[in-house]
Order: structure tokens, then sequence, then C-alpha cells
């Protein structure tokens, strides 16, 4: 599909992401119409108060049958549900991308599901915030981020274009590849953080230093979007909770042990990786 | 001893919390003499051209020799040591302290070495920064932050004075829950913050984002400062390390089996105390 043929630009899953996406397209391509799905009305009345977008509907299979791109911006597994209900109500030649923060599993469904002339294009714009919902949308959040993209066919190169005419820097690669890293600079960092959390007795917690409220901002996430990412994530996630386990097991052996010297390598080891990150 | 009679003050390790406790005192208690120790010709002429302290000694026993108060500010290994060496040469009735983080083994060290007539108070000023050394030291380092004081005798009652002189707050508790507050707040973090760097492939090191950065930002922290204070809360922090673990498990085990409810629950315990500290 042409870009300048886009007209309708459907989305389902208007939240902090499908939010700003909206605003964001709006911005930049004044001519396409922002369709976006409000499952209760309840939300109807929310989304039509804030207007993120410029159409509201509550029927999804009615957007898909008039999106020229529909964006899939709900939680992983409600993009897998979503990819197998609409698939047979897409319009012909239409492009359908996603936001999920993990991409096997998607792209699999959209392989298994969406017939030939639907092209899919996985990706995975790495921001947010803990925030949450469409009133905390706002049309920079993907300036100046990384947007992963996980499929290689043309119409991936339209959707590149999109994202990098919102500012976000795309990284092309493979689902499995992505998915390993965000699990280890994304998925494990949160597990680990909750882990962290629950150790501390509710008798100490007023005595956290202000180290500790950075180190912790994290666990504050949202239970069901976070159950949700680290079941879509299950394999990789498991693997790197195992290297977590083995990482702690060689630190308490060097501290059993008195073994300075291999307690300060471990240290050492992180300060070098920490450094390369600044 | 009476604050009021108290004329010379020694600091026995000038770095960032010595430094700035020399410079609160001055600022606090304009009559009284403060002393620091250099180790070395190199850092005599630092600390004189920084001029944190009002006079400099090359020799411990010296200022042992004079101080009405004196302050060992030195890492907990350094400050066991110190204990044992100037016992003989301390002043009759005067006052020693220390900022170490962690209490047990200093206090029953103090208990071991130290004449009768010289009274220890354990104390932990629960603050810092990633920045070390005299010259990043500031008089405003104690203000609003909390200093522990893991000593009953009547000496512990002045030196908390002097504590709440320079705008901390004093809180009051056995080593032994000191040391295991510390582990939970601080040294598990610290080890679970360098854990989780470590376990990241260099390769996706770019690809991190702010909410990373913010978390890692203790995985910068000093190899020789850690490595003492892991060794010197050893039984605590293993202890610590092996709940982890067995949380780590927790999670893996929800995981494995597909368990959203078991997940979501462990989530919502880290949600429910992170917003309990704020």
């Amino acid at each position: 599909m042409d870009l300048k043929k886009v007209r309708k630009i459907g989305i389902i899953g208007v939240g902090l992401m499908g939010g700003s996406l909206a605003l964001a397209l709006k911005s930049k391509y004044k001519d396409i119409e922002i369709i976006g799905y409000a499952r209760s009305q309840k939300s109807f009345q929310n989304l039509r108060r804030i207007g993120v977008v410029d159409r509201i509907e509550r029927c999804p299979k009615k957007i898909a049958r008039q999106a020229d791109i529909l964006v899939l911006a709900s939680p992983v597994g409600a993009i897998v549900d979503y990819l197998k209900k609409l698939s047979a109500f897409c319009k012909k030649g239409a492009v359908i991308f996603d936001l999920g923060s993990v991409k096997k599993e998607i792209e699999e469904a959209a392989k298994k599901y969406l017939p030939k002339d639907v092209a899919f294009v996985g990706c995975h714009p790495f921001c947010g915030s803990e925030k949450t919902g469409a009133k905390n949308a706002k049309p920079s959040l993907y300036r100046n981020s990384i947007c992963f993209i996980t499929s290689k066919n043309s119409a991936s190169f339209m959707v590149g274009k999109i994202w990098e005419r919102l500012g976000s820097r795309v990284i092309r690669i493979s689902p499995a590849v992505h998915d390993e890293l965000v699990c280890a600079v994304s998925h494990l960092p949160h597990l680990s953080c909750f882990s962290l959390v629950n150790g501390v007795p509710d008798k100490y917690l007023e005595f956290t230093s202000s180290g500790f409220k950075d180190f912790t901002r994290i666990a504050s996430s949202s239970d069901k979007l976070w159950s949700d990412i680290f079941l879509s994530n299950k394999d990789k996630l498991i693997k790197a909770v195992d290297e977590q386990i083995m990482i702690f097991s060689q630190f308490r052996q060097a501290i059993k042990k008195n073994d300075r010297q291999k307690i300060q390598s471990l240290i050492k080891k992180a300060n070098r990786k920490r450094n390369k990150i600044l």
C-alpha cells in the first residue's frame, strides 16, 4: 500500500500508547481520519470527552472493514485474539500493525490467521510511562524513542516511514532476538524489582532512601499488563530468571567464602556494563 | 562528656562522609577545632587544597591523643582495625563514634577493644552519593536525612544532639535490627542491581530505556566499598539472597504453569509495598 492512498487509520485499544499514536498521527497526517474503538459506553463517553481520535466506533469489525491501516494497541494477549477475530473483516490490501511488547507470539498469530491480501507489520515502540489510559496520551510520546520492527515484508517499509515521521528511530530485528532483548532490559528488570520490593518487611519500608525509591519506581507497574507480558514471553523470561538465580548464587557463594576478589570482580563487571549504557 | 567542653574533634577518613561531617560541624560549632587524618602525602596536599578541616595530621595516634570526640569515617573493615589500633591512645573520657553502614560487627569490636573510660556510639547516617572523596563533600549532606544510632550509653545522647543540630532525624535501634533493615533496603538492592546488569548481554546495552537507567543507577557503585559492606553484613545478606531466590522461584513457577492469578498477586503485593513508601 502507498501511504498517499491511506484515508482511514483504525486504532483498537485507545489507551496511553494508542491514544498517543492517534494524536501524533493527527498532527503529521492531517488528511487521514483516525477511528478509535471504544469497548464500552463508558469508554465511548470518555474518548469523546478527551478527543484524541476523529471518530469513535463501538464495533471493531466495522473499523476493520473501513481501515486502510489497522493498529492493534491492546495488551499482547488481546492482540492475538483480535488478529483471529478480525481477519475475516479486514479490507483487501489493508496493513495491520501492532504495538505489542512481545513479538514472536504475535507474528505467529498474524501468519496463522490473516488472509494473504492483508499485510502484517510487527512493531514495538519502546517507550511508555507508569501512567496509563488515553487521558495521559501525548503526541510527543514516540519522539526520540526506538521503535522495533520485526516483519520484513514491503508494508514494513511504509510503516517504518510512519514511525520515522513521528520521530522514532526504527530498529529492524527478528521477533526472537527482539523478545530476548526486551526480556533482558525490560521484562526481567520488572520481575527483579517486584521481587526485591516483595522481600522488604513492611516495618522497614519507611526507612528507604531516595536511591531505593528510584530503583523501585517500576514496582508500581500494572499487575494486569505485566502478568500478560510475562506470560507472552514465557520461555525467554524463565531462561533469564534461571540466569539471575545463578548470578545471585555466585554472589552468595563469594560472600559465604569471604572471597572479596570474586565479589569485587562481579561488581566491576556491573560497573563496566552500566558505564556502557551512559 | 559535656558537649560544651568539647574543644577538638578528630576525623579518621576524610572522604565524602567524613569531609561533609567536617564542613557541617564547622558551620554549627565555630569554636571546635576539626582535625583530619591524611594517610599519604598526596591526600595531605589534597585535603589542604580543599580545606574541609582546620588541621591535618599524618598520624592517627596523635589525633586520638588530642580528640575529645573521635570520628571513624572509614569503610567498615577499617573502622574495626582503628578501634583496635587506637584504643590505647584515646584521651580519657573521650567519645568515639563511627559512620559505618553495618553496626553489629563494629559495636562488638568497640566492646572488645576500647578501655572503660572511652565511650563508643555506633552511628550510621543513612545518606550518601555515588560520588566519593572529600572534593565532593558538602555541609548539607546530613540535613533532612536519617541517622541510626545503635548504642544506648549516656554519650549516645550527646552524639544524638550533634546529629540533630546538623539536621538529621535520629532513629535509635539495636545493631541487629539495624543490620537487617539496611540489608533489606540498601545492601540487597545493590546486590540485586549488580546481578541484573550483569545478566544483560553487551549487545543489548544500547537499547536500554530511561526506566532501566534509573533502575540501575546504583550498579555504578564502588566495588571496594560494596564488597566491604557485603562481607560486613554477611549473615543477613546471605539470608536475604536466599529469600530473593525463593521469590524469583515463585515467579518462575507461576509463569511456567501459566498461573496468571499468582503472577498478578505477586505483582500486587509489590504495588502495595511500593505505594507504602510514597
